[in-house]
């Protein structure tokens, strides 16, 4: 999983959104009815090296390969391979990580 | 209460906001009339580590879970899980902390 | 005094609001006939510990439980405790001390 | 002179603004007949203990009190104390010390 | 590659973008036919030496000539050589690298 | 010449603009009759004593009394002494010194 | 031609524009057809000692005198000495150095 097409540069990593049937299947995050917007789910696929601090340092990433993750739905930039949409975004977009 | 599905990244937190009726039995942030907004209430149910300062070194959650506080009615990321509301936030958010 | 309800986060203070008419009595602070925005007066029933620095190293508050502030109108955000108008905000929002 | 009612927090200061009528005697900033702004004369009443750098260390103040001053027309917050004008304003929107 | 005729300044590279029947073939990036706007491909030509960090060393870059990247379609700015479009941006606006 | 009547503070300077006449016959800086703007040209008659940086340490000024220098149209602050015109502007804004 | 008439403060250096006949001829830069800006094309005259860092040291120019450089449009402020027009910029917006 680790070599997807990709990779990401600095603290970006590329996600694979959840499609809508399997987030019901789940129980979390239905389809919004209210009006503040929900955020959305997906699958880490590649995550980069992690940003630089100013003393030039990396500074490791927090989330990793196969991690599912909530993110705000308007973050990152879309891409597709294959006809398979994707994201990439900086880790600083992702809220938290879905554990079990 | 540690072990809420949502694990957030870091300073932030995930909040179950009081429901109305709560509030008002407990005598604080009673529904507006005036004109300026009112802060929500609610009870922490995860952290994150913490962020990391300039140096890379974490920088000590002041919350925990179970804390009840006030944070800005229009901050945060709402999303829902088995149907129930709650809120992702940054701990830059939170305005205080309700005692007692 | 220094056991009201909501301990504030960070370098936030919470501040109970001069009515009107006791600006009046004081001489101080009439109401605005000018263009110009005149800051509020109130007295500061809480403060947090402060701010850290870029380091993490905790800023020392400049500000106490009982000192009388003045600050800008519009800054901080309000809540009412038991029907009570209260303001959380922050030091910086705080121009100056009220002596004597 | 130091012993102004109001005592500025951080780098703020209290000036007392010149009246129009002294700026002529003085021959100083006439009233503006150009398209461009004029800044205000006035005279410091009180400074604030300085603001803190990034390391927390005090940063000294330029003026101090008995100081007569150029600043921007709109910068600073005004207030009143017995019907006399006053502003607080921050010392980096003081531009220079007139002298002599 | 590393003689192209422009040398990029600080943590800047030129790109040559692939045309879009090439990506049609390589079965990435097709034409957008949704709402959000697609990332575009390139080849990287010349990099810059790197950008300073705040103490003056130079950070070093995580690309090279011979890279193939994805950037977003506004970053940078487009430039002919003898008919050809380059662009040159800045390494932050370098998403990922495509891999072999 | 460094006893001008203003003292500016920090890293400002006063200048005074030089007259369009005198423009025209040093042969820099005539009019502008395209569409962008021109600098102006203009005799530094005080310095403040320079910035601090970030550690509190004094950053030496470029400019001292006597430099002519050019500047941007609309940077700083006008102010007349005896119906005399001047500016005041932060160092930042000089493009650079004219020589000899 | 490092004894040009402006000597430029900081990190700017004075740029004499190539005209557009020239570009045509050298194979660069013709002119834009597309929707999309192009850079414009110069010859570096003069450069400043360069920007101060955060602890007040001295970062080091790229460019010197004599370099034929490529810069966005519309970054810069022009002047004219005796009829010529030149720019004034910081060596940020120029985008790459042209070789040979």
């Amino acid at each position: 999983m680790t070599d997807f097409r990709i990779r990401p540069l600095g603290d970006r990593v590329v996600v694979k959104p959840v499609e809508r049937e399997e987030k019901t299947k789940s129980g979390i995050f239905l389809p919004d009815t209210a009006s503040k917007e929900r955020p959305m789910e997906g699958t880490i696929l590649a995550v980069g090296e992690g940003r630089r601090d100013d003393s030039g340092k990396l500074v490791p990433m927090n989330v990793q390969a196969g991690d599912k993750v909530l993110f705000a739905k308007y973050s990152g930039t879309e891409f597709k391979v294959d006809e398979v949409e994707y994201l990439i975004l900086s880790e600083k977009d992702i809220l938290g990580i879905i554990q079990g």
